[in-house]
């Protein structure tokens, strides 16, 4: 089909949107690792399971069978208010770089939550909605997640108690705000309001908090009160679940108009948006329909795929989440202060990661600077100013295209734009005044928290 | 046709995205009165305006007779980065005020400025690069404008100086480091680099400044370097003309869903949005062809339309500006400090202005604290954190929905969301924190600053 009859924005119509989320387990013929039960180290049951999570996500998460799961009518009418997403040609990004690529992204970033999250969020609260739940507590970094899910709670009436780690409650304040609007109740952690938090801060007093330990407190939130379970916006294999919508709707775009990706590039923190884009691309390739060039890309900072383990961990500090088979730099590795939250885990999806080993997939990763700098050559040119965790998909977009520009190949290169930056001025601010830095850990570092691995 | 077949937001196809601007003013028998030369007080000649304004835009300003104007190819392919903008559809808010009514709102929010604003600053950037100009002056108060005209100008290689009213920029140094993000220039005002800022620095020593004082400083500037002209985002004729395709792409999106508006409501600062949103629906009540209920909202703490005197005013505290008819509180009106910065202007566009006072439009004033009720319900259940600008129709549109729900009639409701309220959290934050208080003007006060209107 010839290139002019592509439009800027590829909309799929709403009968187009995608009735039924993919399980790319159900293709794999090596499946994931089982998760394990933190106490028995044992593979976890239903059961067990069902005491952290809802029943139903906690079965989405066991199930590596299924291939399809029937996307609830009141999810899909969700979805509807914000999906389908749109696939955009990026033409204007294409003349900058005078690149012979064609280069697609995904935009994940049009709600209010900013970012692909909520396509998780309100499935996660509608199944504890369903199941007669008072509420739901999570932890949130960057605050994407926590945003998400206040909004999709308060869209079914359901309490939302965010534990977001200190350092984040402090410098975004108005992702606080965000989320108060929405009616969550925002505590920073580590707090005084678990056992777990009060210990942290017994033993660390001043700490800003981590990820790892917001996760800690957020279990023991949802176990110890009545009606309420814990929720999670990345990692899980249901997350993966849920954001396979990204990469369905980015397939069924791409075959209206004829186009064959020849790259499908993702950032990964927790897997997230990125096991959830290339799942049926790497269905595909798992049946043996076609090859895809897949690419991860991650902080130099917190290089989990590129220069970490792949061996069972623990997901949090507080080790009492069930311990899952992954790349992991080691529950106690501590990543720099970078400006990218959401892709500060020590951990990857056990999905992801299993692709990642058997060679299906590849993994780079950036620096901060070279990911800003893409970042704004992106921003001045197509109009939308990204999350710097989305930036590190550009990054390696713009790499590819200009590769394409010395060898002359027309390559059709399409990466997830997860969300805006609208909340991250601060780190543009650093960006813009000269004063950002890079930081890659040593090999000691990550020997010493490596050698702490549990022994399973 | 049956409701069900209206999708929660309509697309229009990039080959159903209008060509043409429309020009109102050409179908008004009584047109708005002519811009006066603050110098002579004569209606102002093309090439006095040429001094301020590039040549192409000056032409537009005083063409009142010609209904269209051809989008230049340049500017519709920039368009075609985020538009056509979605007519949604807003099921969840019908169902959660268990309305009879059927509300609809074209959504401007989905680009980086945040805002409708780019729809103008666009074609303004455009016509001075064509122009062979090296840059571009303007002012910004909330900073959407600001925002919009950097990522243009940065578009078009174009230079770019923006003075923001001095309290913005303490308070919003995000927008701030968006538009330096673009590249653009940004300085305090008032600040110590124009005659006039000086000026008033040296009479109002520590003052935070005012929209009326920046705009006075970035005309000076303009008019003071080689190769600089002066771009405003609202108030003017030529901006109104370039929002048009607001009104047009709603309009097309109702007509090909066979949907009758009955009410079209925007918010009403300097009458950018509102003007272009309505342009169309005017148009055929002027031609006869149809009839509408056209409302204006405007915030209490600056009543121009439904509290001011139509009447010639200065449109900057300078005085360097050419006069207009409008309705206005006078040049030295004070507004409070309102959160919704983007409608705190005395005055008010001319077309506007002469629409109201020919009876086609009504206007309604509402207080703060109701607009940020109605912003918080419509995001619990759109998924859309509103800018309180826009919020102010959001308001009115509930207000209309409800009065349905007396009297049992399906009207449909049309509003313009112009914004997206991402970097208004600090105004969210003094509602959640129940802190958020009204201001009314007294009778006194608008007497005193309307007492000093000039004598034209």
């Amino acid at each position: 089909m010839s290139e002019k009859t592509i439009p800027y924005k590829i909309y799929l119509e709403e009968h187009e949107m995608p009735r039924q989320w993919y399980n790319v387990r159900a293709d794999m013929k090596q499946k994931p690792a089982p998760l394990l039960n933190p106490e028995t180290m044992q593979p976890i049951t239903l059961d067990e399971l069902s005491k952290v999570f809802c029943r139903e996500l906690a079965k989405q998460e066991l199930d590596d069978t299924t291939a399809y799961f029937d996307i609830p009518e009141e999810i899909w009418n969700f979805y509807r208010m914000y999906r389908p997403a749109p696939l955009v040609r990026a033409y204007c990004l294409e003349e900058k770089l005078q690149t012979p690529a064609h280069i697609y992204y995904k935009f994940e970033g049009n709600n209010t939550s900013g970012s692909h999250k909520l396509n998780s969020a309100i499935a996660q609260a509608y199944y504890a909605k369903k199941e007669g739940l008072k509420g739901v507590t999570t932890e949130t970094g960057a605050g994407q997640w926590g945003t998400a899910l206040s909004m999709a709670c308060s869209y079914l009436d359901l309490d939302c108690q965010v534990y977001m780690v200190k350092c984040s409650y402090e410098q975004k304040p108005f992702r606080r705000e965000v989320m108060r609007t929405y009616g969550a109740q925002v505590t920073p952690s580590p707090s005084m309001t678990t056992e777990i938090g009060r210990k942290i801060n017994e033993e660390f007093p001043g700490t800003t908090g981590s990820l790892g330990c917001a996760i800690s407190e957020a279990v023991e939130a949802a176990t110890s009160q009545e009606g309420y379970r814990y929720v999670l916006g990345s990692v899980l294999s249901q997350v993966l679940l849920h954001q396979s919508i990204i990469g369905l709707e980015t397939k069924a775009a791409l075959d209206k108009y004829g186009v064959k990706a020849d790259m499908i590039i993702g950032c990964a923190g927790g897997g997230s948006n990125l096991g959830g884009f290339v799942s049926p691309f790497a269905g595909e390739m798992l049946r043996g329909e076609a090859d895809y060039k897949l690419i991860a890309v991650e902080p130099s900072s917190c290089p989990s795929l590129t220069r970490g383990k792949y061996a069972y961990d623990f997901c949090d500090t507080g080790m009492i989440c069930p311990l899952q088979k992954m790349y992991t730099l080691g529950s106690g590795f501590i990543p720099s202060s970078s400006h990218s939250g959401g892709l500060r885990y020590h951990g990857m999806s056990t999905i992801v990661s299993e692709l990642y080993h058997q060679g299906l997939m590849e993994a780079r990763s950036v620096e901060q600077t070279a990911v800003f700098e893409a970042a704004q050559t992106f921003a001045r040119v197509e109009g939308i100013l990204p999350a710097p965790e989305s930036s590190h998909a550009i990054k390696v977009a713009i790499d590819e295209a200009m590769k394409c520009k010395e060898t002359g190949e027309s390559k059709n290169i399409v990466f997830c734009l997860t969300g805006t930056g609208y909340f991250d001025m601060y780190a543009y601010q650093k960006f813009n005044d000269g004063v950002m830095g890079d930081y890659i850990p040593s090999d000691e570092e990550i020997c010493k928290a490596l050698a702490k691995l549990p022994n399973v």
